[in-house]
Protein backbone atom coordinates (compact mmCIF):
# COMPACT_ATOMS: atom_id res chain seq x y z
CA UNK A 1 0.00 0.00 0.00
CA UNK A 2 1.21 3.30 -0.93
CA UNK A 3 1.24 6.36 1.61
CA UNK A 4 -0.42 9.32 -0.84
CA UNK A 5 -0.28 11.69 2.74
CA UNK A 6 1.42 14.15 3.62
CA UNK A 7 0.79 14.00 7.54
CA UNK A 8 2.18 10.46 9.09
CA UNK A 9 -1.06 9.56 10.72
CA UNK A 10 -0.99 5.97 9.70
CA UNK A 11 -4.57 5.24 8.06
CA UNK A 12 -5.96 2.40 6.08
CA UNK A 13 -9.18 3.57 5.92
CA UNK A 14 -10.45 7.27 5.54
CA UNK A 15 -11.77 8.20 8.91
CA UNK A 16 -8.46 9.98 10.18
CA UNK A 17 -8.96 12.24 7.16
CA UNK A 18 -12.40 12.42 6.71
CA UNK A 19 -12.19 13.81 10.53
CA UNK A 20 -9.33 16.63 9.50
CA UNK A 21 -11.61 17.38 6.21
CA UNK A 22 -14.70 17.71 7.77
CA UNK A 23 -12.85 20.22 10.65
CA UNK A 24 -11.60 22.35 8.04
CA UNK A 25 -15.07 21.73 5.56
CA UNK A 26 -17.03 23.50 8.33
CA UNK A 27 -14.68 26.17 8.61
CA UNK A 28 -14.32 26.56 4.64
CA UNK A 29 -17.72 27.29 4.47
CA UNK A 30 -17.92 30.16 7.33
CA UNK A 31 -18.07 33.59 6.39
CA UNK A 32 -14.45 34.74 7.97
CA UNK A 33 -14.56 38.31 6.91
CA UNK A 34 -12.37 39.08 10.53
CA UNK A 35 -8.51 38.29 10.02
CA UNK A 36 -8.85 37.67 13.66
CA UNK A 37 -10.82 34.29 13.02
CA UNK A 38 -8.13 32.99 10.54
CA UNK A 39 -5.71 34.04 13.11
CA UNK A 40 -7.19 31.64 15.31
CA UNK A 41 -7.56 28.80 12.22
CA UNK A 42 -3.86 29.29 11.52
CA UNK A 43 -2.64 28.57 15.10
CA UNK A 44 -4.75 25.22 15.25
CA UNK A 45 -3.76 24.26 12.22
CA UNK A 46 -0.56 24.66 12.96
CA UNK A 47 -0.87 23.45 16.36
CA UNK A 48 -1.82 20.01 14.91
CA UNK A 49 0.85 19.63 12.91
CA UNK A 50 3.50 16.72 15.11
CA UNK A 51 6.65 19.00 15.57
CA UNK A 52 4.58 21.14 17.24
CA UNK A 53 4.22 18.64 20.28
CA UNK A 54 7.69 19.73 21.45
CA UNK A 55 7.05 23.07 21.33
CA UNK A 56 7.30 24.86 24.80
CA UNK A 57 4.51 27.55 25.15
CA UNK A 58 6.55 30.42 25.11
CA UNK A 59 8.15 29.47 21.81
CA UNK A 60 4.19 28.49 19.91
CA UNK A 61 3.54 31.60 21.32
CA UNK A 62 6.54 33.52 19.33
CA UNK A 63 5.50 31.77 16.22
CA UNK A 64 1.51 32.81 16.69
CA UNK A 65 2.89 36.64 17.27
CA UNK A 66 4.50 36.47 13.50
CA UNK A 67 1.74 34.70 11.47
CA UNK A 68 0.03 36.80 9.24
CA UNK A 69 -3.25 36.54 6.98
CA UNK A 70 -3.18 36.66 2.98
CA UNK A 71 -6.22 36.62 0.95
CA UNK A 72 -6.16 35.67 -2.62
CA UNK A 73 -8.54 35.32 -5.08
CA UNK A 74 -8.56 33.04 -7.89
CA UNK A 75 -5.60 32.46 -10.47
CA UNK A 76 -3.86 34.65 -8.71
CA UNK A 77 0.19 33.93 -8.54
CA UNK A 78 1.46 33.77 -5.56
CA UNK A 79 5.10 32.96 -6.34
CA UNK A 80 6.59 32.35 -9.81
CA UNK A 81 8.97 29.22 -10.67
CA UNK A 82 12.72 30.76 -9.79
CA UNK A 83 11.36 33.38 -7.14
CA UNK A 84 12.91 33.39 -3.38
CA UNK A 85 10.02 32.79 -1.14
CA UNK A 86 11.15 33.49 2.18
CA UNK A 87 8.31 32.20 4.81
CA UNK A 88 6.19 29.38 5.42
CA UNK A 89 2.47 29.13 4.02
CA UNK A 90 -0.49 27.46 5.55
CA UNK A 91 -3.76 26.93 3.52
CA UNK A 92 -6.07 27.92 5.81
CA UNK A 93 -9.43 27.53 3.40
CA UNK A 94 -9.31 27.20 -0.51
CA UNK A 95 -6.76 25.25 -2.52
CA UNK A 96 -3.26 26.03 -3.53
CA UNK A 97 -1.70 24.16 -7.01
CA UNK A 98 2.13 23.85 -7.66
CA UNK A 99 2.51 23.84 -11.62
CA UNK A 100 4.74 24.87 -14.24
CA UNK A 101 4.56 26.42 -17.38
CA UNK A 102 5.51 23.88 -20.57
CA UNK A 103 7.93 24.24 -23.13
CA UNK A 104 5.18 24.65 -25.69
CA UNK A 105 3.08 26.63 -23.68
CA UNK A 106 0.69 24.49 -21.58
CA UNK A 107 0.24 24.45 -18.04
CA UNK A 108 0.97 21.79 -15.61
CA UNK A 109 0.15 20.70 -12.38
CA UNK A 110 2.37 19.06 -10.09
CA UNK A 111 -0.46 18.92 -6.89
CA UNK A 112 -3.25 20.28 -5.38
CA UNK A 113 -2.43 21.79 -1.80
CA UNK A 114 -5.19 21.30 0.78
CA UNK A 115 -5.78 23.08 3.84
CA UNK A 116 -4.22 22.38 6.66
CA UNK A 117 -0.81 21.78 4.92
CA UNK A 118 2.69 22.98 5.19
CA UNK A 119 4.21 24.55 2.56
CA UNK A 120 7.83 26.00 1.78
CA UNK A 121 10.35 24.14 4.34
CA UNK A 122 12.69 22.48 1.74
CA UNK A 123 13.22 26.02 0.09
CA UNK A 124 13.82 27.71 3.46
CA UNK A 125 16.28 25.28 4.60
CA UNK A 126 17.74 25.10 1.57
CA UNK A 127 17.67 28.22 1.09
CA UNK A 128 16.88 28.21 -2.59
CA UNK A 129 14.91 29.30 -5.05
CA UNK A 130 11.15 27.68 -5.82
CA UNK A 131 11.01 25.35 -8.38
CA UNK A 132 7.34 25.37 -8.35
CA UNK A 133 4.72 28.10 -9.41
CA UNK A 134 2.36 28.86 -6.66
CA UNK A 135 -1.44 29.55 -7.87
CA UNK A 136 -4.54 29.77 -5.88
CA UNK A 137 -6.86 27.62 -7.47
CA UNK A 138 -9.73 29.12 -5.93
CA UNK A 139 -10.52 31.76 -3.81
CA UNK A 140 -7.85 31.24 -1.11
CA UNK A 141 -6.24 32.31 2.28
CA UNK A 142 -3.36 31.40 3.54
CA UNK A 143 -1.43 31.76 6.73
CA UNK A 144 2.31 32.85 6.57
CA UNK A 145 5.31 32.76 9.26
CA UNK A 146 8.37 34.56 8.63
CA UNK A 147 11.50 32.22 7.71
CA UNK A 148 13.75 33.82 10.59
CA UNK A 149 11.43 32.90 13.35
CA UNK A 150 11.23 29.37 12.14
CA UNK A 151 14.39 28.02 11.51
CA UNK A 152 15.32 30.11 15.28
CA UNK A 153 12.71 27.81 17.07
CA UNK A 154 13.81 24.48 15.23
CA UNK A 155 17.28 25.14 15.91
CA UNK A 156 17.14 26.11 19.66
CA UNK A 157 14.95 22.58 19.94
CA UNK A 158 16.00 19.92 18.81
CA UNK A 159 13.10 17.09 19.19
CA UNK A 160 11.38 19.65 16.97
CA UNK A 161 13.97 19.68 14.33
CA UNK A 162 13.96 16.15 14.36
CA UNK A 163 10.33 16.04 13.49
CA UNK A 164 10.57 18.46 10.86
CA UNK A 165 13.17 16.30 9.51
CA UNK A 166 10.69 13.35 9.37
CA UNK A 167 7.91 15.13 7.99
CA UNK A 168 10.32 16.29 5.09
CA UNK A 169 11.26 13.03 4.65
CA UNK A 170 8.20 11.28 4.71
CA UNK A 171 7.59 14.16 1.73
CA UNK A 172 10.29 13.46 -0.03
CA UNK A 173 9.57 9.77 -0.17
CA UNK A 174 5.70 10.77 -1.54
CA UNK A 175 7.89 12.50 -4.52
CA UNK A 176 9.98 9.09 -4.99
CA UNK A 177 6.59 7.58 -4.94
CA UNK A 178 5.50 9.90 -7.30
CA UNK A 179 8.06 9.52 -9.91
CA UNK A 180 8.27 5.56 -9.06
CA UNK A 181 4.26 5.87 -10.33
CA UNK A 182 4.71 8.10 -13.10
CA UNK A 183 7.77 6.39 -14.60
CA UNK A 184 6.35 2.38 -14.64
CA UNK A 185 2.62 2.60 -13.82
CA UNK A 186 0.29 2.21 -16.71
CA UNK A 187 -2.19 5.37 -17.39
CA UNK A 188 -5.01 4.03 -15.86
CA UNK A 189 -3.76 3.66 -12.20
CA UNK A 190 -2.05 7.12 -12.11
CA UNK A 191 -5.45 8.47 -12.57
CA UNK A 192 -6.79 5.80 -9.62
CA UNK A 193 -4.03 7.74 -7.86
CA UNK A 194 -4.53 10.77 -8.38
CA UNK A 195 -8.28 10.12 -7.59
CA UNK A 196 -7.53 8.84 -4.40
CA UNK A 197 -5.04 11.46 -3.13
CA UNK A 198 -8.02 14.07 -4.21
CA UNK A 199 -10.57 11.91 -2.32
CA UNK A 200 -8.20 12.20 0.89
CA UNK A 201 -7.78 15.67 0.59
CA UNK A 202 -10.40 17.30 -1.03
CA UNK A 203 -13.94 14.96 -0.32
CA UNK A 204 -16.71 14.48 1.64
CA UNK A 205 -19.36 11.73 1.91
CA UNK A 206 -22.65 12.15 0.72
CA UNK A 207 -25.95 9.99 0.12
CA UNK A 208 -24.47 9.65 -3.91
CA UNK A 209 -21.14 8.64 -2.93
CA UNK A 210 -17.75 10.36 -2.00
CA UNK A 211 -17.71 14.01 -3.87
CA UNK A 212 -14.62 15.37 -4.42
CA UNK A 213 -14.89 19.21 -3.20
CA UNK A 214 -12.38 20.37 -5.37
CA UNK A 215 -13.78 21.54 -8.76
CA UNK A 216 -11.72 20.19 -11.46
CA UNK A 217 -12.24 20.36 -15.44
CA UNK A 218 -11.00 17.78 -17.89
CA UNK A 219 -8.05 20.18 -18.60
CA UNK A 220 -7.38 20.49 -15.19
CA UNK A 221 -7.08 16.67 -15.33
CA UNK A 222 -5.41 16.52 -18.38
CA UNK A 223 -2.33 19.53 -16.89
CA UNK A 224 -2.37 17.31 -13.21
CA UNK A 225 -1.77 14.06 -15.53
CA UNK A 226 0.79 15.66 -18.00
CA UNK A 227 -1.30 14.28 -21.05
CA UNK A 228 -3.63 15.74 -23.69
CA UNK A 229 -7.52 16.37 -23.41
CA UNK A 230 -8.39 14.24 -25.86
CA UNK A 231 -6.22 11.27 -23.71
CA UNK A 232 -7.73 12.46 -20.19
CA UNK A 233 -11.47 12.43 -21.84
CA UNK A 234 -10.87 8.63 -23.22
CA UNK A 235 -9.36 7.72 -20.11
CA UNK A 236 -12.34 9.36 -17.77
CA UNK A 237 -14.82 7.87 -20.08
CA UNK A 238 -13.65 4.55 -19.08
CA UNK A 239 -13.85 5.27 -15.08
CA UNK A 240 -17.32 6.19 -16.08
CA UNK A 241 -18.54 2.85 -17.98
CA UNK A 242 -17.21 0.92 -14.95
CA UNK A 243 -19.02 2.42 -12.63
CA UNK A 244 -16.30 3.68 -10.76
CA UNK A 245 -16.89 7.54 -10.92
CA UNK A 246 -19.16 10.30 -12.25
CA UNK A 247 -18.51 13.55 -13.54
CA UNK A 248 -20.89 16.69 -13.42
CA UNK A 249 -20.28 20.19 -14.25
CA UNK A 250 -16.34 20.12 -13.53
CA UNK A 251 -17.04 17.54 -10.39
CA UNK A 252 -16.00 14.30 -9.44
CA UNK A 253 -18.32 11.43 -7.26
CA UNK A 254 -16.94 8.12 -6.53
CA UNK A 255 -19.34 5.34 -6.71
CA UNK A 256 -17.35 2.58 -6.19
CA UNK A 257 -14.59 3.35 -3.94
CA UNK A 258 -13.02 -0.58 -3.74
CA UNK A 259 -12.94 -0.81 -7.78
CA UNK A 260 -10.65 2.51 -7.63
CA UNK A 261 -8.67 1.02 -5.12
CA UNK A 262 -8.31 -2.06 -6.60
CA UNK A 263 -6.47 -0.71 -9.44
CA UNK A 264 -3.91 0.62 -7.10
CA UNK A 265 -3.55 -3.29 -6.19
CA UNK B 1 33.45 22.92 -7.31
CA UNK B 2 33.46 21.92 -10.62
CA UNK B 3 35.73 22.81 -13.50
CA UNK B 4 33.05 23.04 -15.98
CA UNK B 5 31.68 26.40 -14.40
CA UNK B 6 32.05 29.28 -16.09
CA UNK B 7 32.33 32.58 -14.03
CA UNK B 8 29.08 34.30 -15.61
CA UNK B 9 26.98 36.57 -13.18
CA UNK B 10 24.18 35.82 -14.87
CA UNK B 11 21.58 32.62 -13.50
CA UNK B 12 20.74 30.11 -16.28
CA UNK B 13 19.26 26.71 -16.45
CA UNK B 14 22.59 25.28 -16.23
CA UNK B 15 23.99 27.05 -13.24
CA UNK B 16 20.80 26.48 -11.63
CA UNK B 17 21.12 22.74 -12.23
CA UNK B 18 24.76 22.69 -11.76
CA UNK B 19 24.00 24.70 -8.18
CA UNK B 20 21.23 21.82 -7.22
CA UNK B 21 24.43 19.20 -8.25
CA UNK B 22 27.12 20.86 -6.06
CA UNK B 23 24.53 20.69 -2.81
CA UNK B 24 23.37 17.36 -3.26
CA UNK B 25 26.89 15.49 -3.83
CA UNK B 26 30.15 15.55 -1.35
CA UNK B 27 32.68 14.94 -4.54
CA UNK B 28 33.46 15.00 -7.39
CA UNK B 29 36.49 13.92 -10.13
CA UNK B 30 38.02 11.54 -7.60
CA UNK B 31 39.49 9.05 -8.89
CA UNK B 32 40.05 6.08 -6.22
CA UNK B 33 41.72 3.86 -9.02
CA UNK B 34 44.74 4.08 -6.71
CA UNK B 35 44.49 0.96 -3.94
CA UNK B 36 42.94 2.19 -0.48
CA UNK B 37 41.97 0.45 2.25
CA UNK B 38 37.96 0.62 1.89
CA UNK B 39 37.35 1.44 5.40
CA UNK B 40 39.69 4.43 5.40
CA UNK B 41 37.96 5.50 2.33
CA UNK B 42 34.82 5.48 3.77
CA UNK B 43 35.92 7.58 6.58
CA UNK B 44 37.24 10.13 4.50
CA UNK B 45 34.24 10.05 2.09
CA UNK B 46 32.00 10.69 5.69
CA UNK B 47 33.96 13.08 6.99
CA UNK B 48 33.79 15.17 3.86
CA UNK B 49 30.11 15.58 4.48
CA UNK B 50 29.14 18.93 5.62
CA UNK B 51 26.83 17.32 8.72
CA UNK B 52 30.38 15.62 9.72
CA UNK B 53 31.93 19.29 10.51
CA UNK B 54 29.70 19.89 13.63
CA UNK B 55 30.52 16.17 15.08
CA UNK B 56 32.88 15.76 17.67
CA UNK B 57 35.70 13.07 17.72
CA UNK B 58 34.40 10.82 19.83
CA UNK B 59 31.03 11.16 17.65
CA UNK B 60 33.07 10.58 14.57
CA UNK B 61 34.91 7.39 16.15
CA UNK B 62 31.55 6.13 17.15
CA UNK B 63 30.20 5.98 13.57
CA UNK B 64 33.46 4.87 12.16
CA UNK B 65 33.73 1.82 14.55
CA UNK B 66 30.70 0.90 13.09
CA UNK B 67 31.50 0.93 9.07
CA UNK B 68 31.08 -1.75 7.47
CA UNK B 69 32.17 -3.12 3.94
CA UNK B 70 30.22 -4.93 1.57
CA UNK B 71 31.59 -5.54 -2.00
CA UNK B 72 28.80 -6.47 -4.87
CA UNK B 73 29.42 -7.42 -8.06
CA UNK B 74 27.98 -5.79 -11.44
CA UNK B 75 24.09 -6.42 -11.43
CA UNK B 76 24.09 -7.52 -8.02
CA UNK B 77 20.63 -5.96 -6.59
CA UNK B 78 21.66 -4.61 -2.79
CA UNK B 79 18.00 -4.08 -2.15
CA UNK B 80 14.60 -4.92 -3.70
CA UNK B 81 11.57 -1.87 -3.68
CA UNK B 82 9.50 -1.97 -0.85
CA UNK B 83 12.63 -3.38 0.78
CA UNK B 84 13.23 -2.23 4.63
CA UNK B 85 16.91 -1.34 4.53
CA UNK B 86 18.24 0.14 8.26
CA UNK B 87 21.54 1.41 7.03
CA UNK B 88 23.30 4.91 5.71
CA UNK B 89 25.05 3.38 2.37
CA UNK B 90 28.41 5.60 1.18
CA UNK B 91 29.44 4.04 -2.26
CA UNK B 92 33.56 4.13 -2.57
CA UNK B 93 33.55 2.58 -5.71
CA UNK B 94 31.77 1.53 -8.55
CA UNK B 95 28.17 2.86 -9.41
CA UNK B 96 24.84 2.57 -7.56
CA UNK B 97 22.34 2.38 -9.35
CA UNK B 98 18.68 3.42 -8.26
CA UNK B 99 15.36 1.76 -10.86
CA UNK B 100 12.36 -0.22 -10.82
CA UNK B 101 10.23 -2.12 -12.99
CA UNK B 102 7.98 -1.06 -14.98
CA UNK B 103 4.10 -2.36 -15.11
CA UNK B 104 5.33 -4.03 -18.80
CA UNK B 105 8.30 -5.59 -18.04
CA UNK B 106 11.04 -2.52 -18.54
CA UNK B 107 13.91 -1.44 -16.43
CA UNK B 108 14.29 2.20 -15.42
CA UNK B 109 16.46 3.92 -14.33
CA UNK B 110 15.81 6.45 -11.88
CA UNK B 111 19.70 7.72 -11.31
CA UNK B 112 23.20 6.81 -11.12
CA UNK B 113 24.39 7.04 -8.17
CA UNK B 114 28.03 8.40 -7.85
CA UNK B 115 31.08 7.57 -5.45
CA UNK B 116 30.61 9.86 -2.24
CA UNK B 117 27.19 9.98 -2.22
CA UNK B 118 25.44 8.77 0.86
CA UNK B 119 21.94 7.26 0.07
CA UNK B 120 19.31 6.63 2.45
CA UNK B 121 18.60 9.06 4.94
CA UNK B 122 14.95 9.88 3.98
CA UNK B 123 14.01 5.98 4.29
CA UNK B 124 16.21 5.63 8.17
CA UNK B 125 14.45 8.83 9.15
CA UNK B 126 10.72 8.29 7.74
CA UNK B 127 11.22 4.42 9.27
CA UNK B 128 9.73 3.34 5.59
CA UNK B 129 10.45 1.00 2.68
CA UNK B 130 12.63 1.93 -0.10
CA UNK B 131 11.07 3.34 -2.84
CA UNK B 132 13.42 2.24 -5.31
CA UNK B 133 15.73 -1.05 -6.23
CA UNK B 134 19.57 -0.64 -5.63
CA UNK B 135 21.63 -2.48 -8.23
CA UNK B 136 25.41 -2.17 -8.72
CA UNK B 137 25.69 -0.98 -11.74
CA UNK B 138 29.60 -2.52 -12.15
CA UNK B 139 31.65 -4.28 -9.77
CA UNK B 140 31.10 -1.64 -6.44
CA UNK B 141 31.85 -1.18 -2.97
CA UNK B 142 29.66 0.35 -0.48
CA UNK B 143 30.14 1.34 3.06
CA UNK B 144 27.59 0.91 5.38
CA UNK B 145 26.62 2.42 8.93
CA UNK B 146 23.70 0.83 11.10
CA UNK B 147 20.71 2.87 11.68
CA UNK B 148 20.55 3.21 15.27
CA UNK B 149 23.70 5.00 15.57
CA UNK B 150 23.72 7.54 12.95
CA UNK B 151 20.10 8.55 14.67
CA UNK B 152 21.79 8.39 17.78
CA UNK B 153 24.17 10.72 16.80
CA UNK B 154 21.77 12.93 15.11
CA UNK B 155 19.26 13.31 17.82
CA UNK B 156 22.11 14.08 20.40
CA UNK B 157 23.93 16.99 18.15
CA UNK B 158 22.01 19.88 16.58
CA UNK B 159 23.68 21.56 14.84
CA UNK B 160 24.60 18.28 12.83
CA UNK B 161 20.92 17.01 12.81
CA UNK B 162 20.02 20.70 11.03
CA UNK B 163 22.87 20.07 8.68
CA UNK B 164 21.34 16.60 8.04
CA UNK B 165 18.22 18.28 7.30
CA UNK B 166 19.64 20.54 4.70
CA UNK B 167 20.79 17.89 3.02
CA UNK B 168 17.70 15.91 2.43
CA UNK B 169 16.04 19.49 1.94
CA UNK B 170 18.46 20.31 -1.05
CA UNK B 171 17.97 16.64 -2.14
CA UNK B 172 14.22 17.15 -2.27
CA UNK B 173 14.61 20.10 -4.17
CA UNK B 174 16.96 17.81 -6.95
CA UNK B 175 13.58 16.11 -6.85
CA UNK B 176 11.50 18.99 -7.54
CA UNK B 177 13.66 19.31 -10.37
CA UNK B 178 13.76 16.27 -11.88
CA UNK B 179 9.97 16.50 -11.98
CA UNK B 180 10.21 19.89 -13.39
CA UNK B 181 12.32 18.66 -16.08
CA UNK B 182 10.53 15.42 -17.06
CA UNK B 183 7.10 17.36 -17.32
CA UNK B 184 7.99 20.12 -18.74
CA UNK B 185 11.17 20.02 -20.64
CA UNK B 186 11.53 18.94 -24.37
CA UNK B 187 13.21 15.55 -24.93
CA UNK B 188 16.58 16.93 -25.93
CA UNK B 189 17.22 19.18 -23.15
CA UNK B 190 15.87 16.23 -20.83
CA UNK B 191 18.94 14.36 -22.85
CA UNK B 192 21.38 17.40 -22.36
CA UNK B 193 20.16 17.59 -18.45
CA UNK B 194 21.21 13.98 -18.32
CA UNK B 195 24.08 14.26 -19.75
CA UNK B 196 25.58 17.25 -17.90
CA UNK B 197 24.73 15.04 -14.61
CA UNK B 198 26.68 12.20 -16.11
CA UNK B 199 29.74 14.56 -16.38
CA UNK B 200 29.93 16.02 -13.28
CA UNK B 201 30.06 13.18 -11.89
CA UNK B 202 31.55 10.17 -13.90
CA UNK B 203 33.81 12.16 -16.19
CA UNK B 204 37.46 12.88 -17.11
CA UNK B 205 38.78 15.26 -18.94
CA UNK B 206 41.15 13.83 -22.44
CA UNK B 207 42.83 14.93 -24.99
CA UNK B 208 40.07 13.92 -27.02
CA UNK B 209 37.49 16.09 -24.63
CA UNK B 210 35.62 15.11 -21.95
CA UNK B 211 34.80 11.60 -21.49
CA UNK B 212 31.89 9.64 -19.64
CA UNK B 213 33.46 7.11 -17.74
CA UNK B 214 30.11 5.08 -16.65
CA UNK B 215 29.51 2.49 -19.12
CA UNK B 216 26.25 3.06 -20.99
CA UNK B 217 24.66 1.08 -23.63
CA UNK B 218 21.66 3.12 -25.64
CA UNK B 219 19.85 0.71 -23.70
CA UNK B 220 20.68 2.33 -20.40
CA UNK B 221 20.28 5.66 -22.16
CA UNK B 222 16.34 4.54 -22.73
CA UNK B 223 16.24 3.37 -19.16
CA UNK B 224 17.30 6.31 -17.65
CA UNK B 225 15.18 9.03 -20.44
CA UNK B 226 12.15 6.66 -19.84
CA UNK B 227 12.02 6.25 -23.74
CA UNK B 228 12.11 3.25 -26.20
CA UNK B 229 15.10 2.36 -27.63
CA UNK B 230 14.69 3.49 -31.23
CA UNK B 231 13.52 7.06 -29.79
CA UNK B 232 16.90 7.43 -27.79
CA UNK B 233 18.91 5.87 -31.08
CA UNK B 234 17.28 8.91 -33.11
CA UNK B 235 17.90 11.24 -30.28
CA UNK B 236 21.55 10.12 -30.12
CA UNK B 237 22.12 10.54 -33.31
CA UNK B 238 20.89 14.33 -33.22
CA UNK B 239 23.50 14.94 -30.92
CA UNK B 240 26.48 13.28 -32.87
CA UNK B 241 25.79 14.96 -35.88
CA UNK B 242 25.57 18.45 -34.11
CA UNK B 243 29.23 17.58 -32.98
CA UNK B 244 28.26 17.42 -29.60
CA UNK B 245 29.07 14.25 -28.95
CA UNK B 246 30.69 10.68 -29.44
CA UNK B 247 29.69 7.65 -28.75
CA UNK B 248 31.74 4.41 -29.35
CA UNK B 249 31.13 0.79 -27.34
CA UNK B 250 29.03 2.22 -24.90
CA UNK B 251 31.24 4.86 -24.08
CA UNK B 252 30.07 8.54 -24.62
CA UNK B 253 32.65 11.63 -25.19
CA UNK B 254 32.19 15.31 -24.76
CA UNK B 255 33.20 17.24 -27.97
CA UNK B 256 31.72 20.52 -27.67
CA UNK B 257 29.93 20.83 -24.28
CA UNK B 258 29.35 24.51 -24.86
CA UNK B 259 26.91 23.36 -27.19
CA UNK B 260 25.40 20.94 -25.01
CA UNK B 261 25.02 23.48 -21.98
CA UNK B 262 23.37 25.47 -24.67
CA UNK B 263 19.99 23.22 -24.98
CA UNK B 264 19.77 23.93 -21.34
CA UNK B 265 19.58 27.50 -21.50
Amino acid sequence: MTTLVYNDKRRNNYDHFLDLLDQTHINRYQDFNITFEYKKLAEQMLSECEFMDACSLEEKQKLFNEIKIKHLYQGQVLYSRNQDCRELIIVLSGVLKLGWNSYDGKYLIHRFIPTGALLNIVYLISESALEHEYVAHEATVIATIPEHIFKYTIQHNSRMLYQVLKLVCQRTRLLDNDIYHTSTQPLKVQIARQLIYLIEFFSTQTQKGIEVLLKLSQENLAELLKISRQSIRKEIQWFVEEGIIETKYNHISVKDIDKLKALLH
